[in-house]
């Protein structure tokens, strides 16, 4: 039987400062909510857990998945409602430590598909986009300087769970992108809206990072001018542009649907 | 130049109930915001415009795509934040009427491709799919009993324009698009998470109309029952699964793919 350790005013208080960006990095902490975050989050070594706010109350079932080695600490459902981003709180926070990855650590791995995403601005897409990568097998994204911050509650569970399955590399400059790529034989094919190659006539390479851009803006020149080939969707435009999660799903998804099984849970 | 009309303290009462489904059908009316679905709503004539609400000091370039014979209301910034849903409103809200097509109408027509939503509860994902829909030119989308109001000011947003350049069937029964489906020799394909035809490998029919489930639960059996074939996409699956509105832009652009240019504004 698990005993819940007291959750004080001023532990509430520090929770509820991680929902901020900038204590988020002082603490070198985030939050990831619901039970299956928690499933997740033990079950990788992404990310150490630090500890686990649960509603006192909660059914055997949560229970049983708990780890023995780690704090846990219990409160009431109008506490967890206080320190939790979501309006109707799953009663279960994991509290994990951020870790601290450099560009330099690609090197040693061998991925022949990163993505690199310049200047994402909205949570949801971001999280969106390291949900789909996971389903692709894609486990490492690269991140522009001014991207949304990946350990922002909302990514986190847009991600649903697939934070826990990619590594992040964040502020990464344009100019040590390209000299990434040079030395290390990948190509940088950027996704533009219109007059690229058509995706489904696209050829990869050995070797290839996907560019993204922005929501509003699309990729900015600083990393245009890198770029050694570009694809576009085709469509009928009835619109003006697609949603940039459903962009990056759909260039993913051509360009890796030759080589992936129809499903294969965790492998 | 225009002169605005005063804008009420009731007037303003009756717009912000228009944020309530509710009241939205007794109306009869939705509100689309921000300055891209004023340009959708006055190029098209998919839904009336019943009236105009804009910022009062807002900048002539604004002003000049006002439309002549609609009675435009001027507002304060403050009033603007009151009545808009937006955390920082663009300006402009366009009240629309909501147009009543019956199910019926669709026969007239030879669309060979539609979609049909089981029970979709989130707004962001409606909206997206009907974005999505719109580029790769699908112009109906059936709804089920208990989806989501297309009519949600979040649904609108996320459409990106993408309402006002598709038709909307709501509340139609699994049993009455069964009926209609073979009536009209449409086959009914669902999109399952696993073990259906892998998309990429499946065969199109003359006439096809696409399941697509609810976020939590997928399809229900109610629907599952009547369907023809069903489809997947592929994946390595280091997560559980994909996002809803990303599933549904994989399989459009599969299907479509073959038969679009790569960009063709608004034709």
């Amino acid at each position: 039987m698990n005993k819940y350790l007291p959750l004080s005013k001023n532990h509430q208080g520090w929770i509820r400062r991680l929902h901020q960006k900038k204590y988020r990095n002082e603490e070198k902490m985030f939050i990831a909510e619901g039970i299956h975050s928690l499933k997740e989050a033990t079950a990788t070594s992404s990310y150490p857990i630090k500890e686990i706010v649960i509603i006192s109350g909660i059914s055997e079932s949560l229970r049983n998945i708990l780890p023995d080695d780690i704090p846990i600490y219990g409160c009431s459902e109008r506490e967890m409602k206080a320190i939790s981003t979501e309006e109707t709180p799953q009663g279960v926070l994991t509290i994990c430590r951020q870790r601290e990855v450099t560009f330099e650590d690609i090197s040693a791995h061998s991925s022949d598909l990163l993505l690199y995403l310049d200047r994402i601005a909205d949570p949801g897409n971001l999280g969106t986009i390291i949900r789909t990568a996971a389903w692709f097998n894609v486990d490492k994204i690269l991140l522009s300087p001014l991207c949304v911050d990946p350990f922002n509650t909302k990514v986190i569970r847009a991600s649903a769970g697939g934070i826990f399955r990619t590594e992040m590399f964040q502020s990464i400059e344009p100019e040590l992108l390209s000299r990434f790529a040079k030395k290390n034989n990948y190509k940088l094919i950027a996704a533009v809206p219109e007059g690229g190659t058509p995706v489904h006539q696209w050829k990869r390479s050995k070797k290839d990072i996907i560019l993204l851009g922005q929501e509003a803006s699309g990729l900015s020149r600083d990393i245009i001018k890198y770029a050694d080939e570009s694809v576009s969707i085709p469509g009928k435009g009835r619109v003006e542009s697609l949603n940039l999660a459903v962009a990056a799903a759909i260039i993913l998804y051509e360009i890796s649907k030759g080589y992936l099984p129809t499903r294969d849970y965790y492998s």
